[in-house]
């Protein structure tokens, strides 16, 4: 049995990143609908994969508990993508403690409540894909960025512990390990390194390879990154 | 980029999971070799996938190298699965130590021949797959099992090396990391528990989609389990 | 060269590890330091190990810097154990998210206030240990227990970032996985079980240990559980 | 309760770990064992640690069943340590696959033979230690050194097996991360980098320490770096 899923909800809708996934999506005919804190700059893409744009800090149970509510009116999501983090960095000394607390709660605890929203919705149907993007600093703590570190760890630890419980009843939960730098406008691929950083558009296939896997053989955590990348 | 591969070997052939991968391989155009130490039941397969059968110890190096240089002649594979592996299990006291350095040899070592073999006529190209086939032995030692688990963390340790030395040249490396029981004619999936076994064709779908990966989002290693497996 | 520090402070004092560490400490010469949100529990431990008791909710940061500047006057600690968290679990969807964040925050936030305030006293001197306590749950996600997962995975990628900035100047970060129960008055052992759960003066014998390694041989994690112990 | 050992082996006894550990072991009061392939050189560690020296080739079964015999005269090992491992390395296409099996066989292998003989004279008595020694190529497999790899990935794999099967049997199963290069007198500590090799005798007190803990809070796995290590 081949998952087919309808709607995909993404979460930190902002990045190229998730501007891939969207129109990968939408191209294998899923409805979708973006979510952002700022919304200002979602219109192309919206239009582009015919999209619905939804204002919400997910670091805000109100505004969690508001996106979901304005989704159910159409149909809750049953692909759910949490792609939004927050990081700061720097000597350990100099970190700003409001801003490390904003890169946990941002990069783990918004995760849990869109989580917790999200599944909501599914765990009736006994169906649903909650997809979260992970970074090498989920799986190892780099120096001079602890507040990252910790808020992918968390976001990590989360993960696992919602497949361990959900998978049996029918969620899908996956962890993707983005472990490189993503190509983008404002960061292109030097021309002497061809494909040396992640290509949205790529991380997006497998994103949507992920989401088609049969029941019985389910992907919990996966690692992408470029050819010529260290690890 | 998406890489297209034009051909593939399949080491370890007589398995489920090996006869599903040549049947995903073929279907997507790739033409396909299967090599394995028995050869006798291949032979609705290699029809099934227009495949040739080779006869191949994958622990003896000049099986190895008989194996290649025959390949040689209608072109190198420039996709190769390894995926023989031998295990004996039983009470740490009672295992016997010519079955344990065999489990150790096949799992681990074989893979080693093959791999080098293969990576000799891909390197001079630039590109190639290589894919090794793991457990969840791969990564955790359980008791009883201590063979298996020997081999199975060999393997996963060269697969390691190999991505980190040869990604940069081209060669994708990849660790399937299949954490579950595969169905089989043998090990039917229990009817009150749907898809709890591993699916072998679900499997090689996500081998295939590695495959197509772009180099600029490669996946070294991924896990597959059932929905309801524990872990 | 072996390290011996002089003075320990131990946040999280209320705990059964805590005391057996405080007593540990004590006895190997060292001058103590208790921190906890309650502390009217603490006089018979403080009296025993000759310590000062501090009240602090370790979350709040004007209550950590209140803390370090009160030791301040006696001579800052050169030894900080991080041993404070907390827990709420059940089913994923009756998960309090008011509970999820203290967890987040106590558990992992909390840890890097305490942390930098700590190695701000130790950097100029150029030594210095920082000691977290971790569990089976910092690095596994359970069933039903996302919010300790999360928090323990935070102060796991908090540790380890500390340790490679803070380690080549000097200062020794250790994360203790304790995996089982700690034996306590309430948690006694099963009498036909013996030494099932962790005896916490074993425990604390072990934090004394790795607090006494040569800078040359240094360990960063370790981990710690029950002869009988599941893992 | 303290394990107290009374007697230990040390195989590979060659290096300057072995010897460093044979001097801490001795110095706390057990009787020592060394076994080596070559034994040559043993003579002045014999003298001062007061032991017996075996020849003994670990890979090779026969001899392991030697030595062991020979250790039953006067008593069985309570504890011993796998200190054996054979290692090349090269550009993956360079690799001598005859030195790659050897490289398996010794430092994978071997173990197992080892540890085999050893658990039969430790089980009937309920209690015992195995320790192991890995390397940071038992976590990672580093580009160019897939032998060694594959060899401490078996050893990793071994040890795990054993620790789940036989810790609640009473045998104290440890591995050992040695991450960093080890000084000795051919590798001597660079005067401008204090402490950037490990110390022997720093790692051999851990090695002690472990030894020591309670059944209740055992050390399965331990990782020890120099302060400055990069990892």
């Amino acid at each position: 049995m081949t998952e087919t899923y309808q709607s995909a909800l993404i979460v930190g809708a902002g990045s190229g990143l998730s501007a891939s996934v969207a129109r990968a999506f939408a191209k294998a005919g899923m409805k979708i609908a973006l979510a952002a804190r700022t919304v200002d700059k979602l219109g192309p893409l919206a239009k582009e994969t015919n999209a619905q744009i939804y204002a919400c800090d997910a670091s805000q149970r109100a505004d969690v508990d508001k996106l979901f509510a304005a989704l159910d009116g159409a149909g809750a999501p049953d692909v759910v993508v949490y792609n939004a983090s927050y990081r700061t960095r720097g000597p350990f000394l100099d970190l700003d403690p409001a801003e490390v607390e904003k890169a946990i709660i941002v990069s783990g605890f918004a995760g849990f409540l869109v989580a917790q929203a999200a599944v909501k919705r599914m765990l009736p149907r006994g169906r649903g894909a909650m997809l979260f993007t992970g970074a090498s600093a989920s799986i190892k703590g780099y120096a001079q960025s602890a507040p990252f570190a910790m808020g992918k760890f968390a976001l990590r630890g989360l993960a696992q512990s919602m497949a361990r419980e959900l998978g049996p009843q029918g969620i899908h939960v996956a962890h993707f390990v983005i472990d490189g730098g993503i190509r983008s406008a404002n960061r292109p691929v030097p021309a002497d390194k061809p494909d040396s950083l992640l290509d949205p558009d790529a991380i997006a296939q497998t994103y949507l390879h992920i989401l088609q896997q049969s029941r019985s053989a389910w992907t919990h955590e996966i690692e992408l990154r470029p050819w010529v990348e260290k690890f």
